[in-house]
């Protein structure tokens, strides 16, 4: 216990893309845990384009980090010392624990993951991303077999996923991504239909070609002229799910609206924003169904591991520059 | 049948507000009905913020208006004669027949209205705006009691009922319009809870007072600004219902996109559209409601009639100027 926590702290509110000056390092004794705490060792932390609104001080569905907190950011680790009766050393444990080694919080907001489960893969598809993909595609997009499935950031950890329950369910899996690799990933090893590299196609008719029965299901990551792009090519009765809007998060001069959501209109169709934590009381339904695809092969994962917590920062930036591939997270300490 | 029809044809696409020259008008032999078809004396016409888009050559819900041809408009008029068994001379008929004194068309093109319904009406709360905002609100919205309700262009056809409808549904009725009269007429006669002037009000802080507990469905007839404003004040779970965006049917550098549109995510809510031609099944039902309820004096009903086909192009600007009350009408005959 005569360890040091190395923590991360929002210092500034980013201005556009976060800098390293929004950041501090600070370096503090680890606090024992009290009657009904629980000790935690991070082992991974989740890097998530939420993130970034988190940092704004806005009212949104969470509160913004304080200045001079840790930042807040989804973790998986291993008890080391535990003061409540569910927890016992060596549990592996999920929760929304911070960018730091260390942390030490009430037991309730600790998860228990299941031994056989890779933790690796806990963090991806059958974690926060995969239940992601799975509650926004199925509960709220509602594809439906023969349909065609386009989804923006078909690269990411989300994106991905969300391309291959939507192969599982017959349908029409379309990807839009920044780069060639990541278009080859979704089409060659993920299954997917078609993919659209938006860096260098003609979007309106790469859509038009990729996707010449329309677009009945758009689960959007990024907003922007991509939601836009998407909006002209839905059919009748579409479902558009907003999921997050990579695009905008860093807009210094306000978010871009879709100019075409007149085309809700014109085809009856629905835009319908979600948040994940609403279906926490589903995630196993959820976690069971993608274990079991995994296990059948026709779910893949890839990750994208930086080392070291202290590189959390410059880490983040691989999600706005289009770098990232898969999963993005930070190896805080060995498995 | 030496009678001379008087047509109002579309002779150029508008470029922002429609202007006299993209008119022209003509006068042109009544055609004589042939075998199924029916001559009709239309009465009224219809004047609609759709009518706008109908101008452009843009692919929508219906084909653009061909130039050259009558300008597209629903009418109620009086059959003058019949070559189709289903209808007699003196039937009260209604119909989409045209910016035009006469129509000769084929039978199924018309619908027959009950005799005891005055024509006004007709083409108001029971006509197509009664049944845009019934279908729009109830089955788009689905308002439930107690919930709030806000309605923009609440002082127009559509919006005066939609409100109406909410309060007969036990919710908090809120309208947005443009003139002090039609603020009033909202909360003094149609029993409206609030309403805003948008031309004077600063909107963020009168929708704050308006709807203190946030706004549960928001009936969307104007966008821009104000379905910016209204996005603003969403909550958790929360319905927009896309009925039109006549701020935006003349802009000419495109339609401004709602920047708020990730309200729609923050608060799990959904907004859709709807065009109220796919309801015409039941439009029976939703007659009969409203047919009762005016009955109840539950609905009130105002027109706007101007005299005269020949007074229908500028007539039509009425909607845009925010000069109308109600709903727009066009006397082409005396009833």
């Amino acid at each position: 216990m005569s360890e040091t926590n190395l923590q991360i702290l929002l210092a500034a509110r980013p201005q556009g893309l976060p800098r390293a000056s929004d950041f501090e390092t600070v370096e503090r004794p680890v606090r024992p845990p009290d009657d009904g705490e629980v000790l935690v060792k991070n082992v991974y932390l989740s890097l998530d384009p939420a993130m970034r609104g988190w940092m704004d001080d806005r009212k949104s569905y969470l509160p913004p980090v304080r200045l001079g907190d840790v930042m807040r950011g989804l973790t998986i680790g291993v008890v080391e010392a535990s003061r409540h009766a569910g927890f016992a050393a060596g549990d592996r444990v999920t929760g929304v624990l911070g960018w730091q080694r260390y942390a030490t919080v009430a037991a309730e907001q600790l998860d228990k993951l299941p031994p056989q489960v890779p933790l690796r893969l806990a963090m991806g598809p059958l974690g926060m991303t995969g239940m992601t993909a799975y509650f926004g595609l199925l509960d709220v997009g509602r594809p439906k077999e023969g349909e065609t499935v386009l989804v923006s950031g078909g690269g990411g950890a989300v994106g991905s996923v969300v391309g291959q329950i939507a192969k599982i369910h017959g349908c029409r899996a379309v990807g839009i991504a920044g780069t060639a690799e990541k278009c080859r990933w979704m089409t060659e090893d993920l299954g997917f239909d078609a993919a659209i590299d938006y860096k260098t196609a003609d979007l309106g008719e790469a859509l038009r070609s990729a996707c010449p029965d329309g677009v009945d299901v758009y689960f959007d990551n990024v907003g922007g002229e991509i939601l836009d792009a998407a909006l002209a090519r839905i059919n009748r009765g579409a479902r558009v799910v907003i999921c997050g809007a990579i695009s905008q998060y860093n807009a210094t001069e306000g978010v871009r609206g879709p100019a075409n959501y007149l085309a809700l209109l014109v085809q009856r169709a629905r835009m319908q924003g979600f948040i994940v934590f609403d279906y926490a009381r589903r995630y196993a339904e959820a976690q069971k169904a993608i274990g079991g695809w995994i296990a059948e092969g026709r779910i893949q994962a890839r990750d994208d591991v930086v080392d070291g917590l202290e590189n959390a920062p410059a880490a983040l930036l691989r999600l706005f520059d289009g770098r990232n591939v898969g999963k993005l997270l930070v190896r805080i300490a060995e498995e």
